[in-house]
């Protein structure tokens, strides 16, 4: 088995894993205190056991690792502490991504890159693009991170402003390609929900290079086989987030298993996806 | 004096505070590690004694208080814990804005809601418009409290995504008119930098009814003048934030001085708009 490189450019380590797991899968570690498995209480300690189990359990049957902050910071400081802890014991070899959209300027985008690159150590982060370079340029700055700029997402009202018309181009469409042209290379990715598979297409098309993100497959019920083709860019590797399709496949005393299988099925289905593209 | 309601509800509080100021000033607190007053430490204990003496030396002599909490995010779960002890701590009149600028969907904006209304208590938050109403609603979701959507920014690159034309209307425009609309009443308001006034006028009479949140006043150059003009919303008074102008008016150890004095001739200075107003 290919040995994945520990430490060095984040890169390098994604695509190593990607091309040892034959799939572009990613585990969502969402953990929300009313879904819980049976017995794990809903307290900061509560989701660090499960987010723990989901990685002892589904770690090694995905290409990353995928955080979702929010739910961490719901417990406070404690929830960040159990944050802390969960990262600093995730392997050596992790892909990680903090989940974190933030979206402000200058200095207060600097410290949310410190708290998210320098003190927790993420590998790539998610930020929103409303506030143009100034919002994207500080998390760059860290060298070899990867910041995917939320253009899609997964939900009803996306369509709100991502879908407005700018000289007959859909918003999500001109901010695709303000991404690719500002930060051309394999630093800069975009988040594409799976949701709406006629724009993932059109978007891969339209941006060759950057690395897609795709939420939305599974339990949101994307489609996996439009996300795992648009995963192909040509700069970097795209990854396809899986939560709640892993993270509650079972609440009962058997959900580490239930997620390990439900991860090995979603690679082994994403693995047969690509033979069909030809990968 | 007018004495402020203690509890209750946060816009009652907001009001009789502008009322009794007869000025719009909001205190910034984002207390940067490189810019903090000589012998405190860049540590999380030294920006939380940082903005406890602002908030001693200043908080009777502005409206609301809004905390960046990036720069308390930046010192991970010692820095939540220092704002949730600065948080407990302010005295009970205070209107209270978490400038977070998030943006995410569903039991994600939940648990983002939980950790600012819920755990921190604000009163009011900052949050992004690029999900559509589904990244708003939860946040309007907790009685009472004041939403401040992320329409127009202070920033160089703010027009990348905030001025692209959509049927001729600029983006930000766009967006205050859907907030006015969708939500009216006093519980969503704007968030329109200082630094651009002639947007701020234009908006101010696009959309009447919304409370502003003007940043960008003092270190950033933004029109005073402006600012304070547009703070007449018809559901909700408006606030003008200062950061830096307040908080690095010394950085010797007469900082706590130098920041009631800034604090309070800006105070005037607003009080003397108002009144060239027929405020």
């Amino acid at each position: 088995m290919e040995p994945i490189p520990i430490g060095g450019s984040p890169l390098t380590r994604l695509r190593a894993r990607v091309r040892r797991l034959g799939a572009p899968l990613c585990l969502g570690i969402d953990p929300h205190p009313d879904q819980l498995p049976a017995g794990l209480p809903a307290t900061a300690n509560g989701i660090e056991t499960f987010a723990r189990g989901l990685v002892e359990a589904a770690g090694e049957l995905v290409a990353a690792i995928k955080i979702n902050v929010a739910f961490f910071e719901a417990f406070g400081s404690w929830g960040i502490a159990a944050l802390e802890r969960l990262r600093a014991d995730l392997p050596g070899d992790t892909f990680l991504i903090l989940d974190a959209k933030r979206g402000d300027i200058g200095s207060t985008a600097e410290r949310y890159a410190d708290a998210l690159f320098g003190r927790l150590e993420a590998d790539a982060v998610t930020v929103s693009p409303y506030l143009g370079e100034d919002g994207i340029e500080p998390y760059l700055a860290f060298p070899e991170r990867v910041v995917y700029v939320v253009c899609r997402t997964t939900n009803a009202s996306a369509g709100r402003l991502q879908d407005l018309l700018v000289d007959g181009v859909p918003l999500h469409e001109q901010v695709a390609r303000w991404v690719a042209e500002t930060w051309p290379g394999d630093r800069a990715g975009l988040v594409v929900g799976a949701t709406y598979p006629d724009e993932l297409r059109r978007l891969r098309q339209l941006v060759p290079g950057p690395g897609f993100l795709v939420p939305g497959v599974g339990a949101q019920g994307g489609d996996l086989e439009a996300a795992v083709a648009a995963c192909d860019g040509t700069d970097a590797p795209g990854l396809v987030n899986a939560s709640r399709a892993i993270a509650t496949a079972s609440r009962d005393d058997d959900w580490r298993e239930a997620a390990a299988a439900a991860a090995g099925r979603l690679r082994d289905q994403m693995r047969e996806v690509g033979a069909t593209l030809g990968r």
